[in-house]
């Protein structure tokens, strides 16, 4: 079969085998932001045709290209959701020749209040997870612009609520006055600064005083520019640990999944707040995609 | 005398009786950004040359005016810091003709952990409040881009903290995926999605995880895009005061003071935290600056 990871920025592909080993894989940055619209289509049989005419007979498409913005909406289904359920609510999209095309559904949950959240495209990573945890009760972390934080229990996805960390990094440093104090920083040294930042978000007085505090230790000299962005991160990934810990989503071991650069810092804010963790590898869009393209198989 | 309040983006002058009535006031959007280097002192001239005719012999200025962008730095002075301290830690101007010129110093505090907090300008309206106040202790905010929550004791103002809450807002709405939900609404036509917001604050998940929600919401219909500006305001103004009532800062009453709009938004949020408030003449800046004229007189 064919897993196509379609997001906003980027496009993978993987022609996978019955156990979900890639045989192939193409990345392209053909994100569902850079296509025209109507060429999908297009885009998707430059990227596969050689595997299509090999005899490949089932695509799964997961990912942005399933929201408003891409090839066709796929409805966000509601949890708790395992490769069952997901299966059946699958899209299906016109793709010329004999192979099945199929847009996998984002996920909504509902928190204890009622506030609705969703994602798109994380909800297979997960079942790439689920395909290894199995069906015991577990914790999932995945990292980025919008972490995941999700609850597997009896082989489905039981819910999961989004911190919107890295975007909220990104805006502050690129917009605010924070970004004014900020200079790039050699990859790597700011790992005491990160410290720093992680230490501060367990004090009290709130992330919006934090925040402050970033501008007003540079004004007095005491965070160098080049410390400023990774003392923000620290302070951001510090402060989405806490809560995660304050509402009891922390409380056994966390399985973590995400880029190596994430997964370090994650794992020194684990290590701050007494969280333990174990990391996985990060490639598992393709894996839940084999796993879904089983079930329906 | 002649106040100055010389701010980023505008410059407002006072001539001053003694008991801190302003006789005349004058306004101007010629902030310190828009005033090229050197050019300080003929703006200001040009702004209170009449007055300065007319016999004036003492001009105080307050504000970005003595920061590094400004005309001159004045060293922040640390808390604890009355009138008598701040007057004490002016710094001259030369300013052409018989009137004495000083530049208002910004206060520097640090809370319970050590780490440092500013303020430029604030402090003399904590000063006019402080004239209206007495020696009692006290605590004061003034909201805004960066609200100051301030603590007066003995006379002086004895520490504060700074929450980031206006600017956040402003700079998600601006750049982040929760301002392309956003669309313009109706003046006070928000209310309800304010408070909507206000009781969102109050439950568990983080402010990071919150704001993920006003986009899920909005994804779901269940929040209309003229609601999100609002209800992301809710959200931030809602954080920071559960902020201070966590760390004991709201814990009497509040003494607020700031345009009508925030005090408006402000006086919601006690109301939603059971926190008791008394609002103050926004136009304290003049107040402080007479009370520190008659220090140094």
């Amino acid at each position: 079969m064919i897993g196509i990871d379609w997001g906003t920025t980027s496009l993978r592909a993987y022609r996978l085998d019955e156990a979900g080993a890639a045989l192939e894989q193409r990345e392209s940055a053909q994100g569902i932001l850079s296509v025209p619209g109507g060429g999908f289509a297009a885009v998707l049989e430059a990227e596969i045709g050689p595997w299509l005419d090999a005899g490949e007979r089932l695509v799964l498409l997961c990912g942005m290209i399933g929201s408003r913005q891409g090839w066709r909406e796929a409805p966000y289904l509601p949890c708790p959701a395992g490769p069952a359920e997901i299966a059946a609510a699958m899209v299906p999209l016109p793709l010329p020749g004999a192979a099945r095309c199929l847009l996998v559904p984002g996920l909504l949950t509902r928190g204890p209040e009622g506030v609705p959240d969703v994602m798109r495209g994380e909800e297979t990573k997960l079942i790439g997870l689920l395909a290894e945890l199995g069906d015991g009760a577990a914790t999932l972390c995945l990292p980025g612009t919008h972490s995941k934080w999700a609850r597997l229990e009896g082989g489905r996805i039981a819910g999961f609520a989004t911190r919107m960390t890295g975007e909220t990094r990104a805006v502050l440093l690129g917009h605010s006055i924070l970004g004014r104090l900020s200079a790039p920083a050699a990859q790597g040294a700011g790992d005491e600064a990160f410290r720093r930042g992680l230490r501060r978000s367990r004090e009290g007085g709130g992330l919006l005083h934090h925040l402050f505090g970033t501008r007003a230790l540079g004004l007095m000299g005491e965070l160098a520019a080049e410390e400023t962005d990774d003392y923000l991160s620290g302070l951001l990934i510090g402060h989405e640990v806490r809560a995660a810990v304050e509402d009891g989503t922390a409380a056994g071991t966390v399985h973590l999944a995400g880029s190596d650069t994430l997964c370090r810092l994650y794992a020194l804010a684990f290590a701050e707040y007494g969280v333990a963790h174990r990391r996985h590898d990060p490639d598992i869009a393709a894996r839940g995609l084999a796993l879904l393209g089983r079930t329906i198989a």
